[in-house]
Order: structure tokens, then sequence, then C-alpha cells
């Protein structure tokens, strides 16, 4: 097994929407999928479940309802082509992916058991506030740090939720899971990191909100 | 800066409650939340801020707060001293680490901005649904991953949900902002992994719920 150093990874890994689509093996995908069963959870109660998707008729469904949900809610944001700036760019590859969310090999769908933060009262939970899922996500960036080091390029997407019923039945996911994440993965065309972030310093204080750290 | 191979450290970070009194170097808890702000993001809107508490008066603020928290909510959960259950054994710890938050060096709030699933309307937000924060999770995954590559035990906690009003006063939070998480970091009593976890066949599928995968 690949064994690029922790930090190597963190600081190399983009949100990957270029992908190929050769096929990823098998193999490969249990080692990232295990690397994400190893996150820590709420009492270790391990509330997730993935399915890979890899069959051509479900990637149809998958990426022909994301086609919808993006043409319906963001075809305002179609950047102009001299528009270089980082959110044109980004946006850029937003579209790509959506346009050619088929051709990538696998789509991971990260399933969790509905939960809800410990300030939501029972009575306010089920059809009422979405689950919080936060025992989840450390599993999603568990598996994004996996697929960098074993050179898979991916990224995490959400819009799904926007299709979650007819994703639920498609799938035949019980309902005591959602969807958290849905996971373009595949061998990327560019390259990774590094990536461009706002230096720690100036979004961490000291005590109270706004005193210097390191002070 | 030590760097660890990436899947010895997925593979070894345990939920760590039993930590020492002994300082931290500010300058280590910097790298630490370095390794955090790389984490992706939608957009890249890096929407997180962390406090560093490490003042004994605001630490006893939260351990106090925390303590009337646990007593109220699982008081019937401190198992007897015979029972030696998996349960019984992370349920004491996390006693453990109630009974002697204030002893914690550093207890790390991570603030995120409130956001919602796109499933939420704007109209059902603010006031009515708690925010989502699945844009600060990779960021919280990376600051423990990172933790145990330098050596410094760590856990999730999310308890203050219950005191949150009183602690955004506090720490002076601006409102557009909540607290996703509290993480004490310390050095650790105990050793680091190995983490025990279903394996991960037997939590993944190929193309629908209940197909095995690999096939």
């Amino acid at each position: 097994m690949s064994d690029l150093g922790l930090f190597d990874v963190m600081y190399s890994t983009r949100a990957m929407r270029r992908l190929k689509s050769d096929p990823v093996a098998p193999d490969l995908l249990l080692q990232v999928l295990e690397a994400g069963t190893q996150a820590a959870s709420g009492q270790n109660t391990q509330p997730w479940s993935f399915i890979v998707v890899s069959d051509e008729k479900d990637k149809s469904f998958l990426a022909t309802h994301y086609r919808d949900v993006m043409n319906k809610q963001f075809s305002d944001y179609r950047p102009k082509i001299e528009d270089q700036s980082k959110g044109a760019r980004s946006m850029r590859a937003a579209w790509y992916l959506s346009d050619n969310l088929h051709n990538v090999p696998v789509l991971l769908l990260v399933c969790g058991v509905r939960d809800w933060p410990f300030s939501v009262p029972e009575k306010d939970r089920i059809g009422k506030a979405p689950p919080s899922y936060g025992s989840v996500y450390p599993c999603i960036q568990n598996i994004l740090l996996a697929c960098r080091a074993l050179g898979l390029g991916a990224t995490l997407t959400t819009l799904h939720q926007l299709f979650e019923s007819e994703l639920q039945e498609y799938f035949a996911i019980p309902n005591e899971y959602g969807v958290v994440a849905m996971i373009p993965i595949g061998y990327p065309k560019g390259h990774f990191g590094p990536v461009h972030r706002k230096p720690a310093q100036t979004v961490s204080y000291l005590n109270r909100w706004g005193n210097n750290f390191p002070s």
C-alpha cells in the first residue's frame, strides 16, 4: 500500500473534478472505503454505508438528475470564457463535472444513519429538520485523503440532496439512512495540489474571538 | 515536521479522552490548525475559525457547563466498575473526560459559518433548522489526524450544543458562526490505535443497496 506522508497528502488534496473514464480496480476502491471506516464516530456507532455506482445505466440516472439540478439552480453561473478569476475557474470545473458525470468511472454514494444534533429535541426531528451527519463527514474526509494518496481524484458533492427521494427509491436505500455525499472518483486529468488557503493565523484566536493566536 | 504515513495515521487515530495536563506549544497547535485549513470546502469558502481556549478561567467555564450537561443527560449511563464491555469502557472514558476537562491544556472551539443543506429552503433556515456544517467537518477530521501525527491526543465532542447561547456570548462569537465542535487536545496518557471497526465489505454495496461489493 502506498503510504505518502499525512501532511504531504493533506497539503495536496484538491477537489478534482476533471477525471478520466479509465476504470478503477475494486481492490483499490476497497482500500479507500476501508480508510473511510477508520474514522471515529460518536460511541463508535460507525453510521455509514457505501454504494459504489459503476454500472452505466445507474451512472446515467445520477448524471441526468445532477445536470437537471445544475441547470435549474446554477444556469446563471456559467462563467464567460474570458473570465479567468479563481471563482470562474472553480465554477467552470463544477460545470465540467456535471457535463461529464456519466463518464466518471465511479460515483460513490456515502450513506449515513439520519441523526440530529443534541440541540434539536426529539419532536423536531424526522420530517422537520435535516440530519446533521456529523459522524459521517470524518469518514468522508478519510475517503478523500485516501483517494489522493492512491492517485485517485475525487470531490465531495451534495447537489443530490435536491433529488433525494428519487435517489433513495432508485438505489433501494432504507429510510433510516440518507445519502450524505456523492463522490465522483477516477484518475485525474490534472495534477494534485498545492491548495490555496488563507493562513491559519488569520482565522485563529486565543481565548476570545478576535484575540490573536499565536499571541 | 513529523510526517507519518497517511494510512498509518488513519489506522491509529482513536478518540483520546485521557489527556495529560502538560502544556502544548502554540507552534505545534498552529501546525494542527493549518492542517485543518487545507481541507476542501464548497466553492473554497473556508468557512471555519478557531478559538484556542487555554486560559484557566475560560476552560473552567467550558468544563462546568459540559459537566452540567453530562450530569443532566447521561447520569443514568455511569457504567458499573465491573462492566468491562466496550460500550462501558467508552462511556467511562467519556465521563473521565468530563470530570477532568478543566485539566486538559487546550479546548479547541471549531467555529463554522452557519449553513444549510440544499434541501432546506431559505424560509426554513434561521431559527428553524440547525446548520449542517458539512464544509467544516472535513477540516475537523484533518485536525484530528494532524493531532495524531504530532503525538497529540484529541476527540470530537458536541455536547456544547446544549449550552450554545451561553457559549456564543462568553467567547464573543459573531452570530453568523456557530461552534461546530469542541476538541480537547493534549498529550495522551494512553497509546494510539489500533481502532476497532467493522470490515469495509460489510457496509459496501455495488450499484444497489444490498449487492455485495466487491462482487
